[in-house]
């Protein structure tokens, strides 16, 4: 089902049913860029530690937006034996909802841009009716603001209308402004002495507005109801109307009651993460890094600098994740699954030893083709990943004795792959661990090479030609990690290298002691 | 018309011969956005100098993308007594026509992107069928690597397929990759002793191709012709072929030509930029400052730091620039035109003293109506651009005696308004002289002010109110320049504020002085 700002009031309930009654949840999501560095792949070098990680991925890829949210829900039926899925394509974008509220800025990279365009990506789905939101700071200021209004037109003689900052002294009119403002006067004198219940004022500057609301909220502070409407084309101008106490009290509370819903309109997608959070349900995602920092980054809250940090507000909002890449390259799969790119996985999948799930549509909505493969929509993506997950689920199963055909979300079986999200291309560390420490590997094989900026791979191979089979992690075009396949190698490498000229050899040790003193400066 | 990379190349002849036939040309471009600064408004600083505006739009506004470009051809047709008019509208995307070229990133900005949305905007044909560019560098590197790609084609046993990177002494194979390779001599010598013309290889890594490339060349330099075919889901594989050395001349040549035309097409819409630069023409714009310059940032070069040096680039590309809004608030339009936004501009310009002018779309192309405005599309609002100028143009000639009714483009009339463009909101520099040192009007009543950031605009009028008029040129939360009415009053000022604690003033000719100093430091 596609959501957008148009059908997305009407689908909230449904969607929340759909997360109540589900027993698991794939989300994925799509985003304008991945990497603002050089290259995609400077900002995955085989050595990272998941701190260099988080950080690279924080410091370059969180000015893209994430813009199209794929949700699926699955429950299963026992009595059928069988999966119903719900899946939900949400498009988001954040509009400006007034004047005050923030404009965000973000990047777009034209080879993410093209590679979604080439898939047949809709961006009007998303600039144009994209669904909008605020994170939780965003949406406490808006409520404040709004309290605030509230509770000061509550109180004596200043309406909601009038804006909190606003003076409340007798209102300084600047000189050139004095004659505009006179006319003004005339003209709320003359409605107040005939017949006519209101009168536009021609449009005019917002300065000038201010101006009008203060000196009429100065002199008739009981008899008439100034308001700014706006035209389709923007354009903002002035409607003043006699009001009596009553009505005047009447069209406050709607005004009240309509910027409610306003607000809540403007929290928008916002609510449904939330409401995936609060469900507490396990959330699959296939290499979800990057999906899950932005869904944080940008429903929740800027993203820490600490890892440590971004570990809790995770677990917070996500307590139970599990990442199938990460699922599909570890024991008892990684012996079976050559490729873990989603749709290769998907596809492994279908195949002995494994089998495919049985899995509808929920009635009402669409149902996906795995065989015409709609791959990156993120609703499409999120029922793959979801369909990979129960797969491999229910493979363990497999190994009981008696072997179980299903095993749920909640068994104890897929329990040692929470909470660990897949690290791309590194090495020696398959997971980022968000319930605790991270792994530690023995780096001791490991060399850091600087050289000049014409070397190639090839000239690395013939440096090393000696030490037998190694392998190069490049990290910008004058250095590179080399790994050799024995940890005694290293002493001699780093000796033989004291007189070259062209290049400098350090072991890791020496290359992360060089670093913390560095930041330590 | 409407132009995106379906129908560019077809439409060229017709952009050209457009431009070569016509009297004065206008432009318009539609931006990802404006600001990425805190506001619109801190980017016009009512005091701003020249030197000061550009770096802040130089700095705050180049990352947005110019996505739209507007381009109208007015030719004058004597015996008819009209203009004839043929209008373009680009769109303009910086696709990335292979692995190597530049991945641009550009930013959005959300209100931008939601007021364009608001009026109609197709960004699908922007982001999924815009035509692509590269700038002038860009494009003398890409020449470049072509040239020395065919060259080195040309000498001795090195096909224009082998990257002019990789070595040409015998293959260093990786451990790793061994068996990948033997296996694919295998298939070689395979097809050299069979029947068959070609055998494609199995999809494999870049680092593998690479390996099979340089061990293909070295092996059999003539009989074979090596190439990377890449499918629609943008897999790429290599196909190898028997050729005797005729039939691979022949490819190596098709290869050529075919490289030479994917250059020209990724040079794309710089291309109309070029030729409406070598065109001389007359160029008109409306408030056209950062047209100019985002123009020049695409398809040109990266804008320079230094304001003299951009006034130097833009008279090389563009000899000849009028900016209607410049014109429509100087003498004699000044005194008789309120408002001159493009939309006002154009309905007061139909009422007299002036007159509209008779124009008419050229056969073949759509026409405009100006009472059902299209506002905001960059072909329609240069239209509009063109039709006040010719107004405004005209009116000049109702000065002459005998009085003209058709004043040209070419016209002495109209020099005294080239290459002056328009400054917002600054309230005593008209314009950015293009061709010359900009004006320098004292500001010896102008006064820097600081202050808490609780104080509002009240507070100024309040703390001056001895001194007459007064205006605020709001700098930031902290600070303003205020101007006095009379000059003899700043030192009043200064004095008065001496022992003041909450804000602090200094005269403006201390504030630039302090301004100097800081960035000697
Ligand atoms: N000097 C040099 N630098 C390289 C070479 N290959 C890669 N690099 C650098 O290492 C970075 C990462 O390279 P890599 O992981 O191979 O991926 P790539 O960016 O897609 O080529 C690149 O952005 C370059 O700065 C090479 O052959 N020579
Ligand atoms: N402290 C304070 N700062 C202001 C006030 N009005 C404007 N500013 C600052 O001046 C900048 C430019 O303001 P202005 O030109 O009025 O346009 P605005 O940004 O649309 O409000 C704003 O971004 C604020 O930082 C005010 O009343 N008080």
């Amino acid at each position: 089902m596609e959501v957008t700002r148009k059908n997305f009031k009407e689908s909230l309930d449904t969607i929340y049913s759909a997360i109540e009654e589900a027993d698991f949840l794939a989300i994925d999501g799509e985003f304008s860029g991945i990497s603002d560095g050089p290259s995609v792949s400077t900002l995955t070098n085989g050595l990272d530690t998941p701190e260099e990680r988080y950080h690279k991925l924080r410091k370059h890829s969180m000015d893209f937006l994430l813009f199209q949210f794929g949700l699926c829900t699955f429950k299963y039926d026992h009595t059928e034996v069988k999966y119903i899925m719900k899946s939900f394509n949400f498009y988001v974008f954040p509009k400006p909802f007034n004047k005050n509220s923030p404009d965000v800025k973000f990047v777009c990279q034209s080879s993410s841009i093209d590679f979604l365009a080439s898939q047949g990506f809709d961006f009007n789905k998303v600039f144009c009716i994209g669904i909008p939101y605020l994170n939780q700071e965003e949406e406490r200021l808006v409520r404040e603001q709004y309290d605030e209004r509230r509770s000061q037109s509550n109180g004596v003689g200043t309406p909601s209308f009038i804006s909190p900052n606003s003076s409340k002294g007798p209102v300084i009119v600047p000189e050139e402004h004095k004659v505009f403002i006179e006319k003004v006067i005339e003209k709320v004198e003359d409605l107040l002495h005939t017949e006519k219940n209101s009168v536009h004022l021609e449009p005019c500057t917002a300065f000038q507005r201010k101006l009008i609301y203060q000196t009429l909220n100065w002199k008739y502070p009981k008899g008439v109801h100034v308001e700014t409407v706006e035209t389709k084309q923007k354009e903002r101008s002035i409607l003043v109307s006699k009001v009596d106490e009553e009505e005047r009290k009447k069209r406050e509370k709607e005004k009240q009651e309509k910027e409610q819903e306003e607000l809540n309109d403007s929290v928008g997608f916002s609510r449904v993460v939330h409401a995936i959070s609060k469900s507490g349900k396990l959330v699959v995602g296939h290499n979800m890094l990057l999906d899950v920092m932005h869904t944080i980054n940008q429903f929740y809250c800027p993203l820490p600098e600490d890892l440590n940090e971004f570990k809790e507000v995770t677990t917070c909002v996500f307590p139970r994740l599990l990442d199938t890449k990460l699922m599909a390259s570890t024991h008892p799969f990684k012996e079976l699954i050559n490729n873990t790119s989603l749709a290769e996985l998907e596809k492994r999948l279908k195949e002995t030893p494994f089998i495919s799930p049985k899995v509808e549509s929920a009635e009402g909505f669409p149902s996906y083709n795995t065989a015409s493969e709609q791959l990156h929509e993120a609703g499409y993506d999120a029922y793959i990943t979801g369909l990979c997950f129960i797969s491999m689920a229910n493979f363990l199963g497999t190994f009981l004795s008696p072997p179980k055909q299903h095993i749920s979300a909640r068994s104890k079986l897929i329990e040692p792959f929470f909470n660990k999200l897949f690290l791309m291309r590194v090495i020696d560390i398959p997971y980022l661990n968000l319930s605790g420490p991270d792994l530690q590997p023995k780096r001791d094989h490991v060399l850091y090479v600087t050289f000049p900026k014409e070397w190639k791979t090839s000239d690395l191979y013939q440096l090393f030609s000696a030490y037998g089979n190694i392998q190069v992690s490049w990290i910008d075009d004058t250095s590179a990690f080399v790994s050799l396949s024995q940890a005694d190698q290293v002493q001699i490498a780093v000796n033989t290298s004291r007189y070259a000229e062209s290049y400098r050899i350090q072991t890791y040790a020496e290359y992360v002691e060089t670093r913390m003193e560095e930041k330590r400066a």
